[in-house]
């Protein structure tokens, strides 16, 4: 698409700025339909976006988004357009807002909740260093459960620097929106009470707006300029209601299955996450005490069907990583058997609750931790690349790691009757393989050897690597012993002990600090053995197709091999 | 304190009840005298825990404390009177609600804003297991700022299981409540407006009743007994006030200093805290820049005269440590120069912060991280002891752990020119020591010998007692290397890779998995040196006192001394 002036933007009639949102909704649907990402979100926040380009003064006032799923607009309307067909591409235009793409992205994002704080900060910067520019917060309603920010609205008053807020409410979080908060907005939409909701938010030091239709660029404008005129007397919460997916009809009638979308043409491999759907349905059959928790995320996760089965089991407690942490440990303490189901990245929100509710109790919960290892498009915020640090650092843990999805079964089965936290990680997408009897704490031998080499893989993409390269190793006349570790934490100390090879190779889908090769260099601490670690060096890993970026930020499948063969040319 | 039966507070008349509470009253105030503790938040509780225990049936019913800072009364009344005296001791009583304790303690906690969560979590256990009865969870105003009291009143509806929240508030966190919150919940105490106040929480789909007096007996009983009643048709939110300190009017009148209590007679040490504050003021006289924000720990943190002094550059946001943390990030993305001042433990809450703002963003954020390492009386909750290793795994931070105060005046002065994340690890007490210079990334050699053992030491606890070692080891002739390793990230690899040492030994105050010590035998991996580590073993420490509990769960003089002299032998 070709680039959008702000002087063409300033000018434009009424009539001409429609012919821009059609212009930019078929923009998005092209290139999303080409390269994936993120759809429906996108396709309802066009007219908004383009009204506030109409009414203020980007890159000078600061546009933050929350998670940034609805960015997409805002980046065509800033000179990204013509680049726009790379979206989520490596060294493409990001998924997210990014400082380092434009200037215009003046925070990054991609975790809920963080947009509110992000504003107050940035305006109270502006206000110290006496500048003049307006701060405007875009916050989905599904951001509106997160406790981040409820600590923001806290704060408005306390910091007294003046932010508008833009509450864009499409009901909807990736999965619908839950809970009193979403039951206040929906009551605020059709017109009952709203006074007393409204005090809701002037309580907070907010003034009030809405309800306006945020896909009618018409009533948009007016009610953009009133609302940045309020914001020199304080800080403002507009409140416009858009429709998810507007424009496309099959977007509309299905915003949850159209909210990510992969690009056209790519074979749908196998999810883990059907997987753990079908695994959990029949396990919760024998046993009354399994429940499941999700936090906005239940039909990635693959629980639609166990929620459908079991309902009064079933709890999707909205974009709340850390409640639904602490709601597992309390439902575990009382004797009940949680499974909570998360992604890697977003684990990361109740870090502290693992430990401290958890771990330091030591109850049975059982993390299903989805989208672990690089996964590519979505990028640094998204690539779950740091679990096996952050877990192994945790008293009472157990983390498995899983081969493939038929082991992700057996570890399920055997979560059942575990006693302790349990955490199993797994990348999004994987093969079935067959079902076999695990242990905890027991690694597989895949290929026993005579060799001197041993590698010891952890997950998927690791074994496949492995076996990668065993093929061409072999080509070479040179073998090495293969063996599946899947479970980082305990370590299989037995066989680690038992195994004579002089050369050991750790592989993680996981950044090399804190992880599973710095756990097996230290269980061979003063052995004398050499141990060679292969995993992801210490930086953020940008977006990208997941494969490539493997590679290239440390499963580097030449220099194993490599490694492998200066082991067999030194001895 | 005698063990006051059930039946004898059932029995008990008005006038007997209040007896009770004066001699609860006395027994908090001198085991705290004693042992140390928290006392004022105690001393305000007493006649609600008392009301508490004479209405519900515990431990039958499930009393959960948020925090837990006054929980004393209740274990005063189940059972644990005879053994109070042991408060905070080795093996003695918990400062905070333990399950291992009691069958009365049914959730631990220690860190804020759990106990809705796990009330819901422990009702919802309660109603899939057809059980029968009441789950009260008593939480403090101050936590009520807290994001995941939000996300747990948020569920309410979701989940469907009836609760009573008391709502315990005397106006405090540990330093004043702040914030949007904290000012509604002031009207409602003054009567202004309640109506539309109590329709937030009835939104949530809590039965609102307040505000009563929770330090009269004779008021709370009839009030418990008809929030019994109305649990039957749902949750409700019993709102009480309390004066923090009761009965003890230096405590009324100083709640803040009075929170947490040093046992009688100790010696008070000097604390890094008043070296931040002297610091950072002088800093910010230079540098305009330089922006302050806490957690609700301002006093505790050293930031009170600061915070005096830059009143427009302070930002107390209450018990929020994720939002403290995005605003900071944001405040430095817009050119400030913000330090978050925070105790280990509690930046457990803002990791995935850590990671997606700061760090993710390369902001320069300074972290003051105070309570590093083993704190000792307040038990496994507040052990510091995490963080070396949850900090070491994220790209693009750099990690400080002064020797002593001195040292730390030379890192926060270093920090103001600093252009990245930086985290500064300390414990409380220390000694003051001078002020060198000092280079982001280099150690210090403290002692250079020709012998074939090098120590390298990061922190104070650490450092002093390598040098306790080490004149044990010169009274029998033997000597090694010191180094004071004041980065644990980046380390310095030039003065690593310059050793000619063949035996290196590595101290830190902190777990092992994923420390300094495995960062450093990975530096050395496969390089043919010997590695020894000391730290933590892979477990929660419970309370006692810090510097037996550091020597018993993994920095052992002897242990280490041993090591050394066996080296020795070897050669």
């Amino acid at each position: 698409m070709r680039n959008i002036t702000r002087g063409e933007l300033k000018n434009a009639s009424l009539l001409q700025l429609k012919d821009i949102c059609e212009e930019i909704r078929e923009e998005i649907f092209s290139t999303v339909s080409t390269c994936g990402g993120h759809l429906s979100s996108n396709l309802g926040a066009v007219e908004l976006t383009v009204a506030l380009h109409r009414v203020f003064h980007f890159p000078h006032d600061k546009l933050i988004f929350d998670v940034g799923h609805q960015c997409y607009p805002h980046k065509l309307l800033s000179g990204r357009a013509d680049r726009f067909h790379t979206l989520r591409q490596e060294g493409g235009i990001s998924g997210f807002p990014k400082r380092t793409e434009s200037e215009y992205d003046c925070y990054d994002t991609g975790h809920a909740g963080t947009a509110i704080s992000a504003a107050l900060g940035i305006a109270k910067a502006r206000d110290l260093k006496e500048e003049d520019f307006h701060v405007i917060a875009l916050v989905g309603d599904g951001s509106f459960n997160n406790g981040l920010v409820y600590e923001a609205l806290n704060s408005i008053k306390i910091l007294n620097s003046n932010i508008l807020i833009i509450l864009n409410d499409n009901g909807m979080s990736i999965s619908s929106t839950v809970g009193g908060t979403h039951e206040i907005l929906e009551e605020m939409k059709s017109g009952y009470s709203p006074s007393e909701d409204v005090k809701l938010f002037e309580r907070y030091g907010l003034s009030y707006m809405g309800v306006y239709n945020g896909n009618d660029i018409k009533e948009l404008l007016p009610v953009l300029q009133k609302a940045k005129q309020k914001l020199k007397e304080g800080s403002v919460l507009l409140h416009v209601v858009t429709k998810k997916g507007q424009g496309y009809p099959f977007c509309e009638a299905a915003p949850e299955e159209t909210h990510g979308v992969s690009p056209q043409g790519k074979q749908k491999a196998k999810e883990y996450s059907e997987a753990l759907g079908e695994e959990l349905t029949a396990l919760a059959e024998k046993n009354k005490n399994i429940v499941a928790v999700t936090a906005a995320m239940t039909d990635a996760l693959g629980l639609r069907n166990f929620y459908n089965k079991y309902p009064e089991r079933s709890f999707d407690v909205g974009i709340c990583e850390e409640h639904a942490s602490v709601l597992c440990a309390a439902l575990a303490a009382e004797g009940m058997k949680p499974y909570y189901a998360v992604y890697s990245t977003f684990l990361q929100r109740s870090f502290d609750e693992l430990i401290h509710d958890t771990c330091g109790q030591c109850l049975p919960v059982t993390f299903c931790i989805d989208r672990a290892g690089i996964t590519g498009a979505d990028g640094e915020t998204h690539q779950g690349v740091f679990d096996l640090s952050y877990l192994s650092l945790i008293p009472n843990l157990t983390i498995g790691v899983p081969k493939n999805i038929g082991e992700f079964r057996a570890m399920l089965r055997l979560s059942a009757d575990y006693n302790k936290p349990f955490a199993i990680r797994y990348p999004r997408c994987g093969s079935e393989g067959s079902i076999t009897d695990i242990e905890i704490g027991k690694f597989e031998i895949l290929h026993s050897t005579t060799s001197d080499v041993i590698v010891l893989a952890t997950g998927e993409r690791c074994i496949s690597l492995a076996e990668k390269i065993r093929e061409r190793a072999l080509r070479e006349d040179i073998d090495f012993t293969l063996v599946n570790a899947r479970f980082v934490k305990p370590l299989d100390q037995e066989l680690l002990q038992s195994r004579p090879e002089q050369y050991i190779i750790t592989l993680e889908d996981n950044v090399l600090k804190g992880g599973f090769g710095e756990s097996v260099a230290n269980f061979y601490r003063n052995s004398g053995k050499q141990i060679y670690s292969f995993g992801y060096r210490d930086c953020f890993i940008p977006h990208g197709d997941a494969e490539k970026l493997s590679n290239e930020y440390g499963l580097n499948e030449n220099d194993i091999f490599s490694c492998i063969k200066d082991i067999y040319a030194r001895r």
